[in-house]
């Protein structure tokens, strides 16, 4: 399914096409997260169209609870469910089990949680998630693992691990067991733990590496950790990661955070910044970062960059968008969530460009302070 | 400016064409309500290429108070500021000083009030609302007239209407006496008021048919009273109406008053039902009135109508209307808000081909009963 066409020498920086039934993805890839099965304020038409999406993420939690997973086999997966035909991730549950549900309880078995929504019971297994996700037909499926939170103890990130490791082999397990519902192929990625410390990072790599999944995520970074935590821990993880899968840094990050992380082999990102701080009026542009409801666009009366292609950037002006958000007019949102979306893709093709045409290196450092700075 | 192309015999429909430099504008027509500049949850490219919207409304009210009139001024007024080059009719602003602003007064000078954001203090006078509507440049501006409440004491009501008549020759003055600042021309519009009264509401009209503004509306109707009282005003005022010139009813309404005014000799409609309505999860459809909400819904695994050019009713299944409007999704209420918008356009096509075609009177009353009806 992956096939790796380029690495770079100066960096860790890689170029790969992942094929799946539903299209090929180009790697380094960033995922829009579609949580409920709708990119928040985004068309499916326009995540095509303008923001050129190439595969999305749905949430398993999310998905189980509510419309839960008779509507979802009923209505034929979550791609007929959602209308999207291209590539589709889903994450195990596992993460939002941890950050969201009440009185969540972990054992061997797996874990039981109560419904955020109405207190209801449920248990998660390594198992279960792999059926739910064939329920939900996802491209790629992600295994039950426990995220330990940051900062924690050595002895609670070490048995933390074990188990996620014992939890993945009864996965693979029950992913190979199993069988896809809807006649396009399914694959598993595995996610590498271990906290902070070094020693258990690269036990867990090799853990993942030696499971022969599809892919292999790498989990329980992002977490409140320092920025150059988690690039060390990235970077030190990449080394022990097979060179022909897929490698995917879960809920990453700034625009910077990817150029940052691209170099240190990482293929695959996702998380739901662009969109959630796109309903704030943060805005993400090639030049750094904007917030529409500062006072200074209120008689701007241009254009952000006629050279960008998103409405907001072309079509809009300043003072226009910052009246939406000084109004709370929906209009808002859409275009912000359009456009950092739309600028999350552009920046991974000018990624891949610069990796093709190898000027990647000199490059990204400086793209990375320039699309940091707040103008 | 308006050309009556035809006017039936069997009932009191007709089929003209308003000229505006931004455009022409079939009617009879619905005009979808852009409070702030935005119609809400719509993007300006889905209400040209999906509504087919020929003419918006902007509130001078919210306007004048955000983003203001500096704002609006140094951005070339509310088509460039919006980004919106078909025509735009505004009102006045005189009823939601009388419905949404605090400690309003009115006296023969204008109507005092404190702004519903921040309690600062405003006069609107008929000739100060013509130049704040210069400004905007609006291609159709409305007259400042007092709408009193229903039901309403024979007294004020005629007293009211004496004020709005004084108000009215005063504004027509100043239209008269001030220039366009954009280079596109303007036209005013007078509102007919008098309550639910005959008598003052055939003086009303009979003044307004003397004053010679470029359009009349009708006003002060769809605010409590019985739905067959507003026909009723509404037959009556037509009756002393000019012929040529086009006729607005402010404020209507659902899609059977639609059929039904329109029956009664009225150009053109505004309302923000169908936005608003949408984002309640309510759908008006050929067929009748949906709630999305409805749990009829959940397991509806189809299309509402694939021969709707609508994206909710031909590319989205039920049960995903469903659950993206349980789940509160952004996403719902755009596709909501397209969809009740597209409605309402194609209604006002179908409406004009049947008057064209001579078979509007025997079609409307079943028409309107049908779109009536909760399915």
């Amino acid at each position: 399914m992956f096939k790796l066409h380029k690495t770079l020498r100066s960096t860790k920086a890689r170029l790969g096409i992942l094929t799946t039934d539903h299209g090929t993805i180009d790697t380094p890839i960033f995922m829009p997260v579609g949580t409920l099965g709708s990119v928040k304020a985004v068309k499916q038409d326009d995540l095509v169209e303008h923001v050129k999406a190439q595969i999305i993420l749905g949430n398993t939690y999310h998905l189980y609870l509510r419309p839960g997973c008779d509507i979802m086999r009923d209505a034929g997966g979550l791609h007929s469910f959602m209308e999207w035909d291209r590539p589709i991730l889903t994450d195990s549950g596992g993460y939002q089990v941890f950050s969201l549900s009440d009185n969540r309880e972990l054992s061997e078995k797996g874990a039981t949680f109560q419904s955020h929504h109405d207190g209801s019971k449920h248990l998660f297994t390594p198992e279960n998630v792999v059926e739910t996700q064939r329920i939900l037909g996802s491209d790629i499926m992600m295994m039950l693992d426990e995220c330990p939170p940051w900062p924690c103890e050595y002895e609670y990130a070490k048995e933390s691990m074990e188990l996620t490791h014992r939890w993945a082999e009864r996965g693979r397990k029950a992913f190979l067991d199993s069988d896809p519902h809807y006649g396009h192929q399914q694959f598993q990625f595995g996610i590498v733990q271990g906290g902070t410390y070094k020693d258990l990072r690269k036990e867990s790599a090799r853990f993942f590496a030696e499971l022969n999944t599809g892919g292999i995520a790498i989990g329980g970074l992002s977490v409140g950790e320092p920025t150059e935590l988690m690039y060390e821990m990235t970077d030190l993880n990449t080394d022990d990661l097979p060179e022909h899968k897929p490698r995917y840094l879960m809920g990453v990050g700034t625009p910077e955070n990817l150029l940052q992380c691209v170099a240190r082999g990482i293929d695959m990102f996702d998380c739901v910044m662009p969109t959630r701080n796109a309903r704030n009026g943060q805005i993400f542009t090639r030049n750094g970062i904007i917030n529409l409801r500062n006072a200074k666009w209120k008689h701007h009366h241009q254009y952000l960059d006629e050279n960008f292609p998103s409405d907001l950037c072309r079509k809009y002006k300043m003072s226009y968008m910052h009246h939406l958000f000084r109004n709370s007019e929906l209009l808002g949102l859409e275009l912000a969530s359009l456009h950092n979306l739309t600028f999350y893709l552009w920046l991974m093709e000018e990624i891949r460009s610069h990796i093709n045409n190898d000027t990647f290196a000199g490059w990204y450092e400086g793209m990375a302070a320039q699309v940091d700075q707040r103008i």
